[in-house]
């Protein structure tokens, strides 16, 4: 006979479908989630709920924010003749945490993928042309995934901007830091030695 | 400038107190969440809130259940001579997976640890007494962990017991199915030694 109370079942299936927790994990949270106290709980809910609400797109980037525009968008200090065109809010949070940029974002939710019917009408290309028609802006960094698709979406919209006139540039191809020549593929290394610097 | 929208960091965070979930991890299932569609979103929400609120201890073995006694308990075709002592609820479900174990549950939600100041009135342990006292209960399993808080409830259970004549007995230690002789501590081996069999 297997062991069954329905809530528990509905609860570790509810939670086995987060990405990249399989069963057992999900046993360990939803015990997790049972065992902790009242306030914890409402809190656990309380949050997602919350950012459910309130989380919406950027008028002007299209990134995540709880405003009208974003933090990036509205603040002051950045500089606005350069925007970086990523696949999602992850990509922004990611170049953010490098502290090495300081223009624009957009967000293009998602990339063109044929394969799985997904044109470009279906992620934000026709929010970023009037951006960019704005004479402010003067170059535009391609930082879409080093994918199939990534690469497709990468190369459509510098075809779109090339009537605007504006530089249009690519994340650089390499070896991560810290990686392992042994381990990196043949791709990765055919880039890292055409993209080559002097020392 | 850190990027940070207020909801979108308290979900992180509040995801971020899940046993075993890092910040990356987090931000993944905090997007998962944002983004699945409204019926999703209600579903596993509902399902935490549920189970939280049906979910409690079982009259009889304190297995968790969402009625008076637990399946276990309940059923008729379980050997009502034996009692198996687990630590918690996860156990049961290990040991239920395992389809081998016929006989009845305890769970002590715990385990006696005086380093931690946990005592054995704060685990399950009186509840056992008056089950073995009917004289129904022939033997006594002690499946709580093997580690030292694990063995020391199990012996403090055992002294307990005695006065009742029932026959208590230990899960086995030894190597794991599957495992390397190679990779197994000297305490492992030693009991896989000792409690050789024969062939």
């Amino acid at each position: 006979m297997a062991y069954t109370v329905a809530p528990l079942e509905r609860l570790i299936e509810q939670l086995e479908r987060l990405p990249g927790i399989g069963h057992k994990s999900a046993c360990r949270l939803a015990f997790y989630l049972l065992n902790t106290d009242k306030a914890t709980a409402a809190e656990f809910i309380g949050a997602i709920t919350d950012a459910r609400e309130h989380i919406h797109e950027c008028a002007v980037c299209c990134n995540l924010t709880d405003g009208d525009t974003c933090p990036v968008c509205r603040s002051e200090n950045r500089d606005r003749t350069t925007i970086c065109v990523v696949e999602d809010a992850r990509d922004v949070m990611a170049l953010e945490r490098a502290r090495d940029y300081h223009g624009l974002y957009h967000v293009l939710h998602g990339t063109i993928s044929p394969m799985d019917g997904i044109g470009p009408d279906a992620v934000r290309i026709k929010e970023l042309l009037p951006r960019v028609a704005d004479e402010q802006v003067k170059e535009v960094i391609m930082a879409t995934n080093p994918t199939v698709e990534g690469e497709a979406t990468a190369l459509y919209i510098a075809k779109l901007l090339k009537p605007f006139g504006v530089r249009v540039t690519r994340l650089a191809y390499g070896i991560p830091v810290g990686g392992d020549l042994e381990y990196a593929d043949e791709v990765t290394l055919r880039h890292s030695l055409e993209g080559r610097s002097e020392l």
